[in-house]
């Protein structure tokens, strides 16, 4: 049994919960959250940090900026401590403690659950006893447990941005130039669905297809001039110009 | 019983041909193919225009720019003839024939299946009776059949370069980046499926998360600093200043 406090109980602190919850040989003895929760009957809650209970590790869950102060703040020493974040080096932890990391490689929106057996959990730690203890409690979620220095971590999650933040946002501008087109957006949602399924067997490199991998000039014209607003027509050419690239040069 | 003759088999061609042969009441009586093909002993295959067979409908599923030409040379007149092209309009087809649409909003690539019962069939004509035709035969291999006019599919066509052709490119360069620092890219497999997932109950604009969307200064500064490619640099500074737009000011 591995006894786990959460520290921060946001998107991804609420997820951990459950998944931990809903799995063998994890205690969630207690969770911290600075503001006051709903919904929490069974919880063990606590609002001060220095009322934190006795755990083998410390999961800090809340925003990047937010991490080494919180973790100076711990009111001990020595314990394991770690963070979920992708971009924050394991080294931003307070030094008072042994450091960690816990990142599930996954997007966490409050309403909308997720399988976490098939979410990548990519953990370090500075001591092999406690990177085993992390790979322990990645392997009783998830089916997918790395050990990932922070560096890799680091691009890990920078290519996350671009294949989630930024893909999001592509989906985001479409639905609103349709929608302002008067044309239903979820006649898109079956090629979305595909795009993403398809480079489950091929690489995204041999699935391009498109006007820019064509260097279909004509219809790249149309498309430009179909753009009214100067910010779509940026985004459009940018993108172009880099499948063109890709695909033209043999990178 | 409706019969169908498939002039050009590319992608598109291949796919509609499967699609037809898996379904009760059409009858696929002939393709035209400019090329030899390899493994075609059932197909009623012509390479010559001349030789086409009769039947009540013509799709010309040859590249966009070569639409207009092949329908110009069909060696008959006030028959049904129609493209499968997103962005070309009906009136590109010569007036020698009756014109219509018949277009699957679907990424094909060879050698990949989809299940066209999920594509939607978008289709237009010139005249009553043949729209009911294209979309009686739709609704045998599709679930989603829209009568949807020229200008309309030439935005859907626009905004499907931007679900599948941009996001697909994202999936490249992520790759790309991954596999040049040593990372495994199938570690990101999970996240692309969700985000997909994701906002088949989610607006895209409720889905957004990332450093972008939460004016993460420092996390786009280190963003930009691990990233040393300028092409990379400039679709991140891109895609983040549309979502800051996008979020920040309410578009």
């Amino acid at each position: 049994m591995i006894s786990v406090v959460i520290v921060g109980f946001g998107n991804v602190g609420q997820h951990l919960y459950r998944a931990f919850k809903n799995a063998i040989d994890v205690d969630v003895v207690q969770v911290f959250s600075r503001s006051k929760l709903d919904n929490t009957e069974d919880i063990a809650i606590t609002h001060d940090l220095n009322d934190l209970a006795k755990a083998d590790l410390y999961i800090i869950a809340v925003p990047d900026d937010a991490i080494a102060e919180v973790s100076g703040q711990l009111p001990f020493k020595d314990r394991l401590v770690t963070h979920t974040s992708g971009s924050v080096a394991m080294k931003a932890l307070s030094n008072s403690n042994r450091k960690g990391v816990f990142y599930p490689l996954q997007t966490f929106s409050k309403d909308h659950e997720v399988d976490f057996k098939e979410i990548p959990i990519c953990f370090e730690a500075q001591e092999n006893q406690d990177a085993e203890l992390l790979e322990s409690l990645g392997e009783m979620i998830s089916e997918k447990v790395v050990q990932i220095p922070s560096e890799e971590r680091a691009q890990l999650h920078l290519a996350a941005v671009f294949v989630n933040n930024f893909t999001n946002h592509l989906y985001h501008l479409s639905e609103a130039y349709l929608t302002e087109n008067g044309v239903d957006f979820d006649l898109l949602k079956p090629l979305i669905k595909e795009t993403a399924r398809k480079i489950e067997g091929l690489s995204p490199n041999d699935a391009q297809t498109g006007p820019a991998k064509r260097d279909d000039k004509m219809t790249i014209a149309k498309h430009l001039d179909l753009l009214k607003n100067d910010y779509y027509k940026k985004i459009y050419k940018t993108l172009t110009q880099s499948i063109s690239r890709t695909h033209g040069k043999k990178l």
